[in-house]
């Protein structure tokens, strides 16, 4: 990555410019799924993240009150660099925003967690086509039967996000994504939706319904959108990204890889 | 392991029985290193442990004022079920015990970091003898000069731990510790000591000395002992595990592969 297509990607959201999904923007770095909590709330969430290391793998988390991810960002500001933020009352989705400076304060914390577009960028590269891409429209997301591990006021059901595959694919799929524990790793379920409580998988919870070809089976991923599933179990306040809409980190892809 | 042969070994320690070094005890299971911490620093602790994984590899962490580690061993009790404790006040090791439960509270938080014997059952498996065993001593470990990250009040050198092998095997334990994030991972440093400020091999910091021959090279890994380096650097209150004295976790090594 050129340092300024960066630059000129990241003003251009910071200034309102971009507001649209930032699947493909800036190739071969990762993006990163956000929650901001007060501090008050920090350790158990962390804790909530270190149990759930699938669903909420930790990349960065500021020190209270301050809007740099020393570890994910450098030059970025998280109060303003994401196209979009959800705004949780209660856990409920009150608000859907461009920029979210004025909701922190001196004891906000924020969380960035992997994301798995770096996984489908490793999958493409292994000759396994994303359908949602193919399809342009966001990852298909559902509520699971599969609880989380609790931690403090954090808990609730896991969510997944699908893509379908051949079996062959779905077998290179788990080898390929293994090596990125934190961007969720290896997929959580392979085939029969039913199992994990899934009804209809062509009624998604989150993002849009893609199709599912002669031959293929679903294939199920651990999700960054548990924490507003949390939210909403447990009527918390959290400001997350929209989802699809991430933080662009400098951090390149294959440093995440363990092997 | 059978369970029996668990129950012995973890009643012997809780009652006193035994008070020397767990290296090879129950073959097959994963041991942890331990710190104990009020709950006003445990946020900032397990942030800590975030930006240093490799030395601070998280396997549990307990709620607060409850000595059972659910996750990695729900018949044990933290306060007594370690052979031996290291007591540190403001920084300083005050005190070696073989039961701290006059000293655990209601607002005390123990924290389970990830163990080399895992991966040293690993390396054996390869066909790589670790030196330390065959010479029938502690594991050598030694302060260095690479910073950890800060969080809060942590800080401080990462201390490692040294094995001594060929070149070939080091190329094999590169790859075989990879596959084992939770326990330290990959080496930090390969050869020369003087690089990370290692003045005398001979003279380790914490454990034993062990022999390096003609043609081996010394291997480094992040070690579980750093908090208590970081206990020292910044003169704070910490309960910690004996080095070599360790918890014996009911979870598989095996299962702490990634891939």
């Amino acid at each position: 990555m050129p340092v300024e297509e960066r630059k000129r990607v990241i003003e251009k959201i910071r200034h309102g410019g971009w507001t649209t999904p930032t699947s493909g923007v800036l190739p071969g770095y990762a993006q990163a799924n956000l929650v901001v909590l007060d501090k008050a709330f920090a350790f158990e969430f962390l804790l909530y993240c270190q149990r759930n290391p699938k669903s909420c793998p930790v990349l960065d988390v500021t020190d209270p009150g301050i809007a740099v991810p020393a570890l994910a960002g450098k030059d970025a500001d998280i109060r303003s660099d994401i196209p979009k933020y959800h705004i949780y009352r209660s856990g409920e989705h009150v608000e859907t925003t461009e920029n979210m400076e004025h909701l922190w304060t001196d004891t906000s914390v924020a969380f960035l967690l992997g994301c798995s577009f770096t996984f489908e960028e490793a999958l493409i590269q292994n000759g396994i086509a994303i359908r949602h891409n193919e399809e342009n429209c966001n990852v298909p997301m559902f509520k699971t039967n599969i609880d989380t591990v609790p931690a403090g006021l954090f808990s609730g059901p896991m969510v997944v996000s699908m893509r379908p595959m051949k079996r062959a694919d779905a077998i290179r799929a788990v080898q390929v994504t293994s090596r990125f524990p934190d961007v969720h790793g290896a997929p959580v379920h392979i085939g029969d939706p039913s199992e994990i409580g899934i009804i209809n998988i062509t009624q998604p919870d989150y993002g849009d319904a893609v199709t599912l070809k002669e031959g293929e089976i679903p294939v199920f991923w651990a999700c960054g959108v548990t924490p507003q599933a949390a939210a909403k179990a447990n009527k918390l306040d959290m400001i997350t990204h929209a989802p699809g809409h991430m933080f662009l980190t400098d951090i390149k892809n294959e440093t995440l890889g363990v092997l």
